[in-house]
C-alpha cells in the first residue's frame, strides 16, 4: 500500500450548519455534521480546522491527527478546542493537512421526524 | 490565514429549482434554495450571479459581497434585484467573483410532509 | 454574457438508476431521474446521450439540443429515442457535447411515501 | 464508442458507513452501501479496492471486475473476500483500476421508517 496515496492538502466545505434540535434515538440520529477523513499515506496526517462565519472572525485552528492508513470521522458536535461551533449557525470549514488526505462532509438532519442526510466530497483546488 | 486563499473566481449549478410549497415551521422549514460562499481571502468578494432559464433570456447580474474570513449563505428565495427567481420553475447559476471563494448550493424541499435535503459543491472549471 | 462559458464537453454519471414505483401526487412527485445541462455558451449545444447497462451493450445515441444562454432539465423517464430507459434497471451515463456544458443528475425516489432526493455534479474528465 | 473513454484510475471514498439495521421491504428498501463503476473503455477493467478503518490495519484488496462498455453496482453490503466489511462501522475505500472508470458511491439509510438517500461522485485526484 506504501507509495500509493491518494489526496490533497487543502480543503474546503461552505456549506456548514449543524441543526439545532434532534428527533429519533440518541446518539445515532441525533442531529450533527461530521468530517470523513481518510488518510492513506504512511505518515501520520496533521490536520489543522478553521472555521468561517457570516458575522465575526474565524475560529480556530482545531488540531486533528489521523494514524497512517486509518480514517477518521470527526462529529462537528463534539469539537471543543478552542471553541465549540455554535448549533443553527451558519459556518464554512477549511482544512489543511501536512500530508494528502481525502475530505467527506456529512450532515444528518433529524429536525423533523424524517430524517434527512446529505453527504459530498469537500472542495479541493 | 492570510495567503491561505482556497477556491475559484467562476462556478456553475446547471440543477436550480425553489420548490412551490412547503410544509413544516416556518422559516426553517421553507422549502428552498441557498448558496454557501466561502470567502477565505484577505479581500472582500464581489460577486454576479446570473440566472439562467429554460424558456427565456437569463436573468442578471445579482451583485452579491462577502466580506474577508467570512462566509455567506444566500437564499436564492430572497433575491429580488434584479427581479425574483421563480417557484417552480428550472433554472442554472453562474457565480463569478474577483477573488477566489468556494460554494456549494443546498435545497429543502418540504413539498411532501417529508423534507429532503441535497447539497453538492458547485461546479468549477 | 458572451464569451464567459463555463464547462466541459464530456460527462459521466455512473448510478442511475430510475426508482420501479412511486408515492405521491403525480407528475412532481413521480419516482424519475433527471439531468440538468447548462449552456451558458453563445452556441447551440449538440448533446449526445449514451447509456451503458450491466448486461447488454450501450444504447444510443439519444440527441439532445440545447439553446445558446439556456438550461434544460431532460427526464429520463421521458427518453425515447432510440428506445426508453427501463425502470429498476442500473445504468449509466456519458453526455458529451459540441460546446461546453455543465451537468447535474438528480433523482426523486419516492418508492415509500418519504421522498428521497439526491442531486450530484456529473463527472468531467 | 471506442476511443471515447472517460474516467480515472484511482478514486477513494471517506465516509463508508452501513448501517446497522433496516426499515421497508427488502431487498430494494434495505439499508446498504453501493459501488457505481462504469466502464465506458474497450478492455476488462480490473478493479482493487482497499478498506481502510478507524482502529486495526486496512481489509483487502478486494478484486472485481467490470467488462468493457458496461457498468456495475457492488453492494458493499455483499463483499465477503478476503472478508465481510462490518456494519455500524465508519470506513473508507479505495479504488484502483487498470483503466479509466467513473465511480460513484450511495447509501441507502433505512434505519428509521423514512429512508434517507445519498450519493456522491467518489474522489479522485
Amino acid at each position: 500500500m506504501a507509495g500509493q496515496t491518494i489526496g490533497r492538502k487543502i480543503w474546503a466545505i461552505s456549506d456548514g450548519h449543524i441543526p439545532s434540535w434532534s428527533h429519533g434515538p440518541e446518539p445515532e440520529m441525533t442531529s450533527h455534521e461530521s468530517l470523513s477523513i481518510l488518510n492513506a499515506s504512511p505518515v501520520v496526517a496533521h490536520v489543522e480546522l478553521n472555521v468561517y462565519f457570516s458575522d465575526r472572525d474565524p475560529a480556530g485552528p482545531y488540531r486533528i491527527t489521523v494514524d497512517p492508513y486509518r480514517t477518521l470521522h470527526v462529529r462537528c458536535n463534539d469539537l471543543s478546542d478552542p471553541e465549540p461551533i455554535p448549533k443553527g449557525v451558519d459556518y464554512s470549514v477549511v482544512l489543511q493537512s501536512n500530508t494528502p488526505v481525502v475530505v467527506q462532509h456529512t450532515r444528518l438532519d433529524s429536525r423533523q421526524s424524517q430524517n434527512a442526510l446529505i453527504s459530498t466530497i469537500a472542495f479541493s483546488d
